[in-house]
């Protein structure tokens, strides 16, 4: 048996066939145009699952399930998106209107929780029951794996790790509150930090490296200059481990999962970012007398999202 | 079927036969006398069992396993306490042990698991399939059960929702770290605050409940003071809250668990407590749109730990 994933994204729209292993077997995609009504949206989802279905050489009868992940809360028991910000999506009832399409059972999720899942299934958690994972980009996504399954609360809406203040009374996050480590360990949070450094030492090597136009400052420029031995850069790139690190041990005294995944742009420096966040976190983790979190980089990139999507419905 | 609970403390042994639907039938206890080395304290512990199960009428075949709760780490796998702080225990085989006076299965769990277990079964959280339990004492301990079964890690270790750090940089935690929960919201962080507002207010109320004497100031202390109109009282009171609410809200943005049950002495403040704590948290909650959870006051006590043991078998 086969499943398809959909990958609902604000630029584009990406589906493939997916085996019981997670593998893909055929993957194609369509472009968003994300300004328009729902139903033509998911319209596309239907034809682009069609084509990809027909693509990889199988009919529908071959497909168990389609599975949607998107940005957004869903209702995953009645396969409705409550929002997608990113799509202006309000309550849409969207395996209804896949299923005017195609009759497949249709399940709907969290993007980030769709990536974990895939981490999880054929990726860098493969080996473990419980798996989360952080996706540090433009915001902090969290995706929560117990026991092989996608855990998010009773009412869907949970994961929500980036969400959680570490530092109390901190920088106003956008859902509200002050100090959430999203602000502190996101992509963004990373690109500020550095910006407060190239205004602070105007000679270092951050300013160089974007010909002194800091809005050129992107999340690898600190680490960037940084390798090359700028002192500016280091001290961004400690100060942001230590953040990225009290959230990751925060999270492992409160999940102790086998594997802990880290995935996003920042998750590519690799050794240079994992080997003192790892120093940092056996430090300060709770629990030392025990079998301990292993740390690893996410293995599935921009596919994890075609692949967790499938793999709700297994 | 009927189940024996051990609740294992550093003063006594309290030991109950409970029926399937988390009710005690008979319960008894023994000092512990901590001092001692492991085998004498288990034996105790295994002819207290003994005792309540002739007590409440019945024989070893009508029971259908002993779980013990204990503070610290165990293996529950081996049935091994990896250690316990209170009774210096090291590696301790506690089923082994048991096993020796009685031929019935052995299950072992951390305290504040067994206590969230037992709210699951037969306290504040039983109509909910996910709930969270925190204990408000010495520490801030914390109990996550997931489809109603306690979930603490792969390593058994996890849980230590105390143990996150929620003021980076702030107070150094008996764990090592700085800013940890536990630091700010544990009684015994309300009694600190409560103490530095003495200082820092000599004409408070505060300080006339105690007559003067700070080492008499409880977790009750700022609460009584608020209550009767003292302005520095509701000085602690108001941030402690803030502080008890910043951590909730992180839980429930993790969780969204149906219930979050607030357990120990701070909890039987009750509406006053819970009426600002509630409005913090709904005002600060990341998902606004989905079915909240509910924060409630625990409902078993100090027969929670007998509850919850036994329900470790179930």
């Amino acid at each position: 048996m086969y499943y398809v994933g959909i990958d609902l994204g604000g630029t584009n729209i990406a589906a493939g066939v997916v085996d019981e292993n997670g593998r893909i077997i055929h993957k194609d995609s369509v472009p968003t145009l994300r300004e328009r009504e729902y139903p033509e949206i998911i319209k596309d989802m239907a034809m682009l699952s069609l084509k990809v279905i027909r693509d990889a050489g199988l009919e529908v009868k071959d497909i168990k399930s389609i599975g949607i992940g998107s940005p957004g809360t869903p209702n995953k028991k009645d396969g409705i998106l409550i929002y997608a910000n990113n799509l202006k999506f309000r309550n849409v009832p969207m395996r209804a209107e896949m299923q005017k399409y195609i009759n497949l059972p249709v399940i709907i999720d969290n993007d980030a929780n769709c990536a974990a899942l895939a981490e999880s299934v054929s990726g860098a958690a493969r080996d473990a029951d419980h798996s989360i994972m952080i996706t540090i980009g433009t915001g902090l996504g969290g995706g929560i794996v117990i026991d092989k399954k996608i855990y998010s609360g009773f009412n869907y809406a949970g994961g929500e790790l980036g969400h959680t203040v570490i530092v109390s009374g901190g920088k106003l996050c956008t859902c509200g509150r002050r100090g959430c480590w999203e602000m502190y360990a996101s992509a963004t949070g990373l690109i500020e930090q550095t910006k407060e450094a190239a205004q602070q030492y105007p000679d270092s090597l951050i300013n160089k490296l974007v010909d002194g136009d800091l809005s050129r400052i992107d999340a690898k420029t600190a680490f960037d200059a940084a390798k090359q031995g700028d002192e500016a850069g280091r001290k961004v790139v400690d100060q942001y481990i230590v953040y990225l690190a009290e959230g990751i041990t925060n999270i492992i005294n409160i999940f102790t999962p086998q594997v802990l995944v880290i995935g996003g742009g920042v998750s590519k420096e690799g050794e240079y970012l994992l080997k003192p966040l790892r120093e940092i976190v056996s430090r300060d983790v709770y629990g030392k007398d025990v079998p301990q979190t292993s740390i690893r980089v996410a293995e599935l990139g921009n596919d994890a999202g075609i692949v967790g999507a499938a793999m709700l419905g297994r």
